[in-house]
């Protein structure tokens, strides 16, 4: 809890820059899930620590904008007698400044850490509450914090076209024909992923995420201004794919584009590119053009070396999750009656001692998720020394985990226990199961969104009266962001097609509230059927505990699916496993009755 | 063919107007799929039928724009030396400005035949062109058009409560609660099933839909300004709920607009209000609210009276459907033998008979699709002297029809068949079945959308590599509109959630041109399944053809399903038959072995 002296100080410094209140968003300016220690501005000055957030402090009070995961945590962490708290979706921060804000008020917001959506939505509410919405172009934050972190200095490496499979030359002669097509000049891109996968480079900035904070403007001759701070660089660059390419400094992009936007169009992404860049390009008496950065829809379609790398990244995977589920399964009974149970965090450890044994593993692809019994029941747990639970006979467990390789990025969970489970566990994991098959063998015509496939996989827990609150899946990046953009399995709206070399997880789940928690998630690539139809190959390869299944319940092609399924893992992993795990290898894959 | 006289007036009279060229709708100002013949204005101009399409008449050169559906046709009915063809989707109207016309252009719209989100779109390909949209206010084709029809004169009636179940006055205070909420004082309506729904009162101006052309202006008091020719309404009005009602002539919707814009917000729905009602605020200095209407969202949620309606209907409906389909199987075969087969048009006539003798019915709700073999791979067909197929056992026989009922609108699809089918048409039958049973037994959270259900019905065709080019069903209104906004389920995005009391429409096909159409039709009812959940009742009553499907291939739920269903077909027909249609309903709906 820092509040108490930090929002005085804040509060001073604002009223110094004659600003009334400042916004104070959760997002660095690269728009990413996860911000390094240098861009926590919101938990330096609110204490809440979640992933997703906003707030508004004003002089006389300050309140904090969280979504339904969050209400429960961020009361533990803020002062409430300081910070008021209100629904992210239920009661927005527009809504709050259009009804709540007297008038006449001045509102400072730092615009490279907002995008343009985010920016025209509080522009708006501030004018309709008969404010101002003033564009910062020093943090307010960072001008208080005395102790802040540096920004990240993690190195950069070139990429090799083993790995990459495209030059850079050649994604930047494919990015520049679609700057052109789109009428535009110019681009700017702000995302680490896109930079990374258009200049071949990998980085180390942030945990998990194998991509450096940089910006990039791309012309539509295929020339590039990179905005890298030149410490992340070797002094020897004789491996990175730099002809075309002039490096600058982070700080002169606006600069830049002030510079070149004049009389141009400028492709500026509304969603993920900071509203500075647009605010500058008009200032500039340039025109924005504001689509989608087609960097994204280009990265998501993954070209045949990325394609086989995945493939035989998820081989080594499957040796690891399956070393994982023997030492767990033959660990866990023994620590119980030991009464020294096993924890959630020494299982997230060992999942990845087992990853590191295998070939071109580089670190986890996010932090595992270990969780057992109750605590499974909260979609994005991550244990702790306050958390950590045993896992014992008494309910079941979750792990989700992946592993960053140089091939490809994976990610799979697997829910396991190591005694009957009741009926109600064992109908909502067979329901769970059932739409986790019908989605992995679904096959649907070209031009299908994920929207329009999400109800498959749910149906089988709605036939229950059952539901579960999350997406069904997400796109993967290659050695990259493990949540890619931008198809999606979800309830919502998503206009962007599956097309063959996606890659897309498949991960329906159930959770019931302070009891337990039920996922199972392969990671899928998106592949040819019948003339004009497509559908999924898995690429995860870890056998599926039957164990909770009423496979009795199941259909014919459902068991059908299973005994493939198992099938194929028992070929790819045979061999290559511990005599322990070879063994509750082929117990796990056998097949199970038509 | 009109084309060659026609254009050359019209040509002459555009250019006395200033003008250099004129856009021509094909809707009316009500925006409904038929138009009166008063208002057939694009195919006086250019000789089209289809009930879409729009074109673009210059001095030089005309263009018409008409979807997938009726490329073939266009080219049938237009003269290709003067109008050439281009595609309402792939390359539109507004791209056609943007990239063919000259610049400096001026081009004519009457603004009350189509609705801002139309105009709008003009507007900006107008304005990217360098040229401009002139707002007209007399219709430029009417003023050629020496022979026009009159307008309709449809006779309007009151709508007794004992059918509506609600009162107008008491709709009113609902609806002008909503206008409230949306910050509007006033609305717009030109919807004629928007008007006949709040007014309690039906119409007759166009077959099939028993609904009054008229304007409404509705303000947040809940008064009415009714904008209706005097002539359509009886000298004595007691029987109407016209109290509160100002009668007003439709030529004075624009004049009353402006009178009292001024300084208000005004709801002006974007797709089906038209334009000229925007325009007529903006320049009355009022506030334009562009939303859906919410008279749209409140009708498609019915009450209890229309409920039972529906469902007594439909227990009428099929009595006529039983009566038609036994009448249609002993005549096929000797009709057949004698070499004087049955045709499409006589099976049409039949099928209206036997709903005439049915309590409560009015007319047709559509025009029936009684389409044999190949005619029935056209999704839209309607027989005619010309296309009229004999209906024999050389291929299946499909017939999409419905009734006005004072008491509910109904629309049901069947395809049988009168000897043996071969594979591929038995497998896609089975397959359109399983998907129609699978959207029929669906249960789903409060806040599903019919984007999130279509592809339920769709996976069995996707499994086999099929797929139909339509939605899967619609929302249907109460002795209104057969086609009733704003739910829907179809592969597009639909915002607009599902809830208890709203009718659909469930439709699965499959078609396979030249050679045969497979439709399965129900209609249904939305009502509350466990907590939270929603599912749906059929209100549809007649027996299912499983003589086309392999029942060996359907899963036990299935069975379980169509058993329980032609059970409930079975009693509530049962003892209300001719003798003849009793034995075949008994055998029609005899349960398969489980």
């Amino acid at each position: 809890m820092t509040s108490n002296t930090v929002l005085p100080a804040l509060r001073r410094h604002i009223a110094t820059l004659g600003l009334d209140g400042v916004v104070i968003p959760r997002f660095d300016a690269h728009q990413g899930e996860n911000v390094a220690p240098h861009d926590e501005r919101l938990r330096y000055v609110t204490g809440f620590s979640g992933s997703a957030g906003i707030a508004l402090v004003l002089a006389d009070r300050a309140v904090i904008f969280v979504d339904g995961r969050y209400q429960v945590q961020v009361r533990k962490e803020i002062d409430l007698e300081q910070i008021t708290v209100s629904h992210f979706y239920d009661f927005p921060i527009e809504r709050w400044i259009e009804t709540q804000l007297g008038s006449g008020m001045r509102i400072g917001l730092n615009t490279m850490l907002a995008p343009a959506s985010l920016h025209d939505k509080l522009d708006k509410a501030m004018s309709a509450a008969g404010g101002e919405l003033v564009a910062l172009d020093a943090d307010p934050v960072d001008a208080v914090w005395t102790d802040q972190p540096p920004p990240p200095l993690g190195r950069i490496s070139p990429f090799p076209l083993t790995f990459a499979g495209e030059t850079s030359h050649a994604k930047r002669e494919q990015i520049a024909q679609k700057l052109a097509g789109l009428g535009a000049d110019l681009m700017v891109e702000a995302q680490p992923d896109n930079i990374a996968w258009l200049l071949n480079v990998r980085g180390s900035d942030i945990a998990n995420m194998p991509m450096p904070h940089s910006f990039l403007l791309l012309d539509r001759d295929g020339g590039v201004e990179w905005f890298v701070d030149g410490r992340k660089l070797p002094n020897s660059r004789d491996d990175f794919e730099l002809d075309g390419v002039a490096v600058r400094s982070p700080e002169t992009l606006l600069e830049a584009l002030a510079r070149r936007a004049e009389g141009r169009s400028v492709l500026v992404d509304p969603q993920f590119a900071p509203a500075a860049a647009g605010l500058a390009v008009n200032a500039a008496n340039g025109r924005v053009v504001a689509a989608m950065s087609p960097i994204t829809v280009a990265k998501a379609v993954k070209n045949g070396v990325e394609l086989q790398g995945f493939r035989d990244a998820h081989v080594t995977d499957g040796i690891a999750w399956t070393e994982f589920m023997t030492w767990l399964h033959d660990t866990v009974p023994g620590r119980e009656v030991a009464g020294d149970p096993l924890t959630e965090l020494e299982a997230e450890a060992r999942i990845l001692e087992f990853r590191q044994r295998g070939d071109n593993f580089a670190e986890a692809s996010f932090r595992t998720i270990s969780a057992s019994a109750a605590n499974a029941a909260m979609c994005h747990y991550a244990s702790s020394e306050a958390t950590n639970a045993p896992i014992t006979s008494r309910g079941p467990y979750l792990i989700d985990s992946g592993g960053q390789y140089f091939t490809g990025t994976t990610d799979a969970t697997r829910t396991t226990a190591f005694a009957p489970v009741g009926e109600d566990i064992r109908n909502a994991y067979t329901a769970v199961l059932k739409g986790f098959i019908a989605l992995m063998t679904a096959q649907f015509p070209e031009g299908t969104t994920g929207h329009q496939l999400d109800a498959l996989a749910r149906r089988p827990l709605w036939d229950l009266g059952l539901d579960f609150d999350h997406g069904t899946g997400h796109g993967v990046g290659h050695y990259l962001a493990v949540h890619e953009h931008p198809q999606r399995f979800a309830k919502v709206h998503n206009p962007h097609a599956l097309a063959t070399g996606v890659i897309m997880t498949v991960e329906p789940g159930y959770y019931r509230e302070n009891e337990f928690g039920l996922r199972i998630e392969n990671q899928v690539e998106t592949v040819a059927g019948p003339p004009g139809f497509l559908r999924f190959e898995t690429l995860t390869l870890a056998p599926i505990d039957l164990g909770l299944a009423d496979c009795s319940s199941l259909t014919a092609k459902e068991k059908a699916f299973l005994n493939d399924y198992h099938r194929r893992v028992r070929e790819a992993l045979s061999g290559r496993l511990s005599a322990s795990a070879e063994a509750r290898l082929q117990a796990w894959t056998a097949p199970i009755a038509p």
